[in-house]
């Protein structure tokens, strides 16, 4: 990491809390949460945005969120979300493989004809947003993707925009935990 | 625009408060608010997000922190972006030559040396994110940007890396108003 | 400008005529002129093809002749095309705002169908001509350009290629007037 | 797989016996031998190639080889290359971390400045190699690299330009045993 | 080609006597006068261009002006640029090999530093004139070009930008008489 | 050349061999035989890939194959590999022009359809394999290519990869004598 990691009694209690938690729940703080926690404020807006996007109930599932996250951020090169965000996928859609193939090449991946398509337009989204046309909505409407189902696609490849520049940027590192979650039957 | 909008009297009272506030100071509701109004967790979250880097006291000035908006937001070919920040630049900057400058080719500007660096670090996070390197930190630094500046100059460059794909994929249109907006001394 | 500009008496009298009577038609010498007013016979080649394409009558209107060098010469980021062409753009097509839609990303410009596949053509010209081939030519034909018109449309891009890559090279500077030129209603 | 898996039993006899023994050594048979198989005149060019490249001795050691072949791969988004090189490395580095890190972005993974510099070249020969020029060299030499060292370097990065192609078009899938191997210390 | 080419007796005279001058002077008509001649106007600021570049005496020799034409043609996949002008360089430069060597690469042929730095500089005008900046002028001086000189290598790769293009859209052929054209010593 | 060619007398018997064939037959060494002699195991691995796609009968004529490394190695801008298989296509195909032709933009080459689709697909296994997919197939085959054929067309702009990044990585030279190979009449 570029930038110091602040002591976690010098933080706002919000801060220190949200990361009490997730430290409680997951046995160990993700590096997202100290990289962001020297700027509250900012912490705080893109926990709540994420927590919006990848939270949600909706036609998309939780795994389906997470594959979006690691498509995009593997065409970012985004080492931190592709190792943590790729652990989450793993145990989100219980298949140990499907992160290390979509971070690769998602193309190629065992996922359905729905799943692809949705990467397809995730990927437009993060890599060629200004040719969005109103073409790339019929077929997104024809694997059964309501609209709102296709601004939480957008807005998940878009947030990740930010996050993979924010992580390449400080040079976050994915904590060790990640590399194995979700590879070893339990 | 692609989505509804909403009607003012359907949404929660904090985000139409926010957008009667700016209706009432800057004689128009931006588009940008309505567009995101459907989406009030997404709304506050970005407009916090929002706050907390453009509207900050720091080592950037306001028009700087709007110049890194217009360049970036160019490069990702983003209309609504372009336009409504290029408002706001040629306001806070007092000059009515330098959005469109910096919205072609901000290596051509009338901009200082400093500025171009920070533009220059600013396109390398809008654009290709994943080579930022500690090489970039020292030139920064020279000109006279603290870490915590560099930080914000990373963190709108990320932002409108998140604006300018939501704009993009939602299709927003800038408000008439801003075209000639600071264009004319008064 | 990277070169120096020659006084107008020490000009060949056809090249100072020129210039005279674009003072005298627009109220100011736009730097285009003065660039290469050093290399007479560059000046009039220039010019003579600059006329061949620009002002003559037909399919086109001047308006559309106008959007097709902004929208190639902003995908060149030229600065000084941008700004001048795009003056003029707003004065023929009576319009403030489609300039700067058209520089920004013409795919969202409130233009016509025929003119959004018109603007499509000549990009393919500036950017991949390598790969025109015969079924670029259908499409065109079926929004009712003849194959004279087609041949405008290739050809300004074309110029312009040569035109941006001078002002860039050359560090041509547009000239303060361009930049509220037919924005504000008389 | 695009193409048909022949039957052991109608392979050549050194094209099965070399499938036997890895089968032997591996518990199992990658899936490129098998992809190859079917052209034994192109399986023998290609694993003696391989051999003579992986399995030498020299200035490079085989987690380095490795290396290479996993960050170019991931350049070319080869799948297979990725995943089963990947597995490779992580053995041979005894480090479960570092093929993950290489494969999404090696200029932010744990390696030393040597095999950074390595990789650097490596991605110019993946990516670039028209550009490669005597100024590429001395800074290989000053990290000891010999001359036949270099070779190597490019070597594999050209061999696998091939691999990552025929894999990518053969449809090429990684054998569920690479994505665990290495991961969990015995 | 994709236009009809005019019968030589319906071209106003001028036309029709530089056509008829090649043809004495070469033995054939290059198709590129013919592509332009239904265009009187075009074609005689395009040959009155070309002559004002490619005619003149000054710092850089004949051959050097073809090497620009044929290593920035090549960049732009012209095939009828490519062939013709391959053709001039070689007999200019009286050499047989090099048309082909620039054409593929021209960092590996045969030519001077000063050479290899004008070509660098004249594929910056062609393909990334944007970031010209004034750090490219001191290299090209150190190899005594002067300020014309610079201006005439930025002016040729500025006019085969526009040639280019129109040989790509007309679908222009080389005539068969260039492909043998100073290969073989007389 | 950037490494040193070893003397014949020093080499392998079967390298040795083969390169006193080739000297027999065509009446000189081309360099690609010197270039790998240094690395005889690397020598004996590519010849032998080489022949299997190269010299092998099958639906691809021999002036077919060499096309598709003509066009992929020009991509690669590879300047040994367009000349000297440049010269071979020449021969093969019978025909002075269609190597320069295919060389710079073989979209513009007189070739027959199906020699296009062999090519548009060579050149997507050569630049972009990763987006391969089941789609490319059926278009093949509508020309008549068995898989086999298909097979061989990547494979061979596969094996061109490789090799154009080992020419390009040691600097190799075209030999004279291919420049004017199957362009005069016998």
């Amino acid at each position: 990491m570029r930038y110091p990691i602040p002591e976690l009694k010098d933080l706002p209690a919000d801060v220190r809390e949200r990361i009490e938690a997730v430290q409680q729940k997951s046995g160990f703080v993700p590096n997202v949460f100290l990289a962001f926690a020297g700027r509250p404020a900012e912490f705080r807006a893109f926990f709540a945005y994420h927590d919006a996007l990848m939270e949600k109930e909706g036609g998309l599932t939780k795994a389906e969120r997470e594959m979006i996250v690691v498509a995009t951020s593997a065409a970012n090169d985004c080492q931190y979300c592709v190792v943590a965000h790729g652990a989450i996928l793993r145990i989100r859609a219980r298949n140990p493989r499907v992160a290390d193939q979509v971070a690769v090449n998602y193309r190629k991946a065992e996922i359905s004809p729905r799943q692809r398509a949705m990467l397809d337009f995730a990927m437009k989204v993060a890599l060629d947003s200004a040719r969005i046309g109103d073409e790339d909505f019929p077929p997104l409407r024809s694997h059964g993707f309501s609209d709102d189902d296709i601004w939480d696609i957008a807005a998940i490849a878009a947030l990740f925009a930010l996050s993979n520049r924010m992580a390449n940027f400080t040079s976050m590192k994915p904590n060790d935990e990640f590399y194995l979650m979700g590879r070893v039957p339990k």
